[in-house]
């Protein structure tokens, strides 16, 4: 039996609700913008899995967009600059997930300017560091809700709350929040005043692949066109399978989501590799218990070996953990890490754990001892 | 029982491959991009989805780019212009399906010039139309292989031959191919010299919504960026599932085309109905075993009732056929009769009837007599 720690990646699927997104497909199969029966059935599944969206996240069923996942959710709202017919700023802040901050990136080639929004060594974006870094022309801020690294949970409700006040008087800019993180496994008020969009992927909650959500408060103009689907917001024919198998995912890590036996699970690793001498835990201030931080999600280091050969060790042992984001796997650095100021040999040996519903504590003990050996070893 | 007799808008899934999917969803169920064993194994049954829909559609496997659907790989070669520091012109045929056309119409707002392609009356573009409306600074040329509304077979290959010597001496433009229609249905070989991408939907063949390929003869500069799956090409956690029951759809439909089979019922039904005086092929020169045309879509239209109401009204005897384009189906206007010159009678009363690999001559022939008695109520 192979061991996975490495939820924040990606989840194991839930068979169940595949299969039933399956069902689903098949006796719904009409295209929902055809006229027949068949497409009408089609359409009022669909209705049915976006009101049981809304519902688990507690928003309107028409701030909903059904999306290809969590990329495609972080790049809509941005892209939709790009038909603004003057340039300005875009604000991103220097943790977000390459999702977002690649994207950013490549926005400079199209005439926008890249501000990067600092963090604190503890990798926090606090908000005055985003009303420091913002200027009259930013048309968009981006801070994500749970940092995919670190776990480190951002005050994006307080970063809405000072953009509207910061900005009072001139246009707000646009304020999106990669929640693919937080959706499921901690609390976030999607309907926050000031939070103009929010992206959710389906694989991060035992849902499918290939699915997520984009919020939005209010329609966006859309630089993505083509058959008007999705109210005119993301073109496509509508995949009803995974829009019902996220709903039903959705539903249940909201209706369940296990944040106490997370936490409980969490404060026993953090505790455990606290007393391992080679080990510590980035950032160095996070106590086992920490409520900053998603219980979810950790980040550590060692002084033995780099995390890519830990890594590889413990593949080699049935356990699986990675170093960091499986999107940033092919590169060497580590950004969220060097926006921390974490020195260059931790980032090297650092190495994340992240656990889901259905890990156990045997599991987490069987990956400490199998860690303290390994260690020794070297 | 009902009669499903609108396979271009979406085809009944296929549940066996579909539940593969699932069930290499489960198996494989780590990132593709994770470094662990987990990961690793997700990785290599990608690359064997990817092989398989290589093989089918006899290209290269690093040609193929897994997609979320037809239309995402329409708007990907497209927006890759847009990185460009010049602008210039880009040119579709007049019958291309919205995820290129509005696709297209957008790109005026970013600074490019849209130019469109006429069609013949039948509704071929013909190369020398093509020709005589590219430009010396036309960056991007759109036809596709066949048309979703009257199933007429571009000369596609004819086209790109056209452009690489109509070019001689510039830049030739970027040549697409919306190939959604075409893939698994009928004869087109993607890697013809002059073709540059192409687009290819899964859920057109039995294959899962949410799924389709990208084909580049080389690589594009992605405008879309992100955690750099797929070459690069295409950002987003890759959905194995779907990658996995699409290349099996594929192989499917590409080996066992049945296009045999689809021609004598396309001829039974053209044949049936030229009997018929309320009822009028579009175009009127398509003869019952035109080759011009795909075998799997004919336009019709009727001198009694709108398109609109004969689809409500066969609807309630439980068959189910459609006016044009699900994609299309939120508009009032047939811009691709309009395009063929289709005067606004034959326009508004027009159907389209597409087929697939299940329908049935008794399918067709239940058709046929429901159609005659509607119209003799009238």
């Amino acid at each position: 039996m192979s061991i996975y720690l490495d939820w924040a990646a990606t989840s194991p699927p839930d068979p169940a609700l595949l299969a039933e997104g399956v069902e689903i497909a098949c006796t719904g199969y009409g295209n929902p913008s055809s006229e027949h029966g068949a497409g009408k059935k089609g359409a009022a599944l669909l209705a049915q899995a976006r009101e049981r969206c809304a519902r688990a996240l507690a928003v309107k069923s028409d701030t909903l967009i059904f999306t290809s996942g969590g990329t495609e959710s972080d790049y809509l709202p941005m892209l939709a600059l790009n038909q603004r017919p003057v340039r300005g700023s875009i604000a991103v802040s220097a943790i977000e997930h390459p999702a977002v901050f690649e994207q950013a990136k490549m926005m400079e080639n199209t005439g926008w300017e890249m501000l990067v929004i600092p963090a604190t060594e503890e990798g926090f974006i606090t908000p005055e560091a985003v009303i420091a870094t913002i200027r009259r022309d930013t048309a968009f801020v981006a801070v994500m809700a749970v940092n995919n690294e670190t776990g480190a949970i951002q005050n994006v409700t307080e970063i809405a709350s000072e953009l509207i006040h910061g900005c009072a008087g001139r246009k707000k800019p646009h304020f999106h929040v990669d929640a693919v993180q937080a959706a499921g496994k901690t609390d976030l008020v999607l309907s926050t005043e000031g939070i103009d969009s929010a992206a959710i992927s389906g694989h991060k909650i035992q849902g499918p692949r290939g699915t997520g959500l984009l919020y939005l408060s209010k329609r966006i103009e859309p630089y993505i066109r083509g058959g008007g689907q999705e109210a005119g917001q993301r073109p496509g024919t509508e995949n009803l399978a995974g829009a019902w198998a996220l709903s039903k995912a959705l539903e249940k890590s909201m209706g369940d989501m296990n944040a106490e036996k997370a936490a409980a699970l969490m404060a026993h690793l953090i505790s455990s590799l606290a007393l391992m001498k080679e080990i510590a835990i980035i950032p160095s201030t996070r106590t086992p218990s920490d409520i900053r931080f998603s219980p979810w999600i950790v980040q550590f280091t060692n002084t033995k070996l780099p995390g890519e050969v830990l890594v590889r060790i413990l593949s080699g042992k049935d356990i699986y953990i990675s170093m960091g984001s499986a999107c940033s796997s092919r590169k060497k650095t580590r950004p969220v890490l060097e926006a921390m100021n974490v020195s260059g040999d931790k980032q090297q040996n650092a190495f994340r754990i992240s656990i889901g519903r259905t890990t156990t504590k045997e599991d987490i003990d069987v990956f400490i001892s199998a860690l303290a050996s390994v260690l020794s070893d070297f």
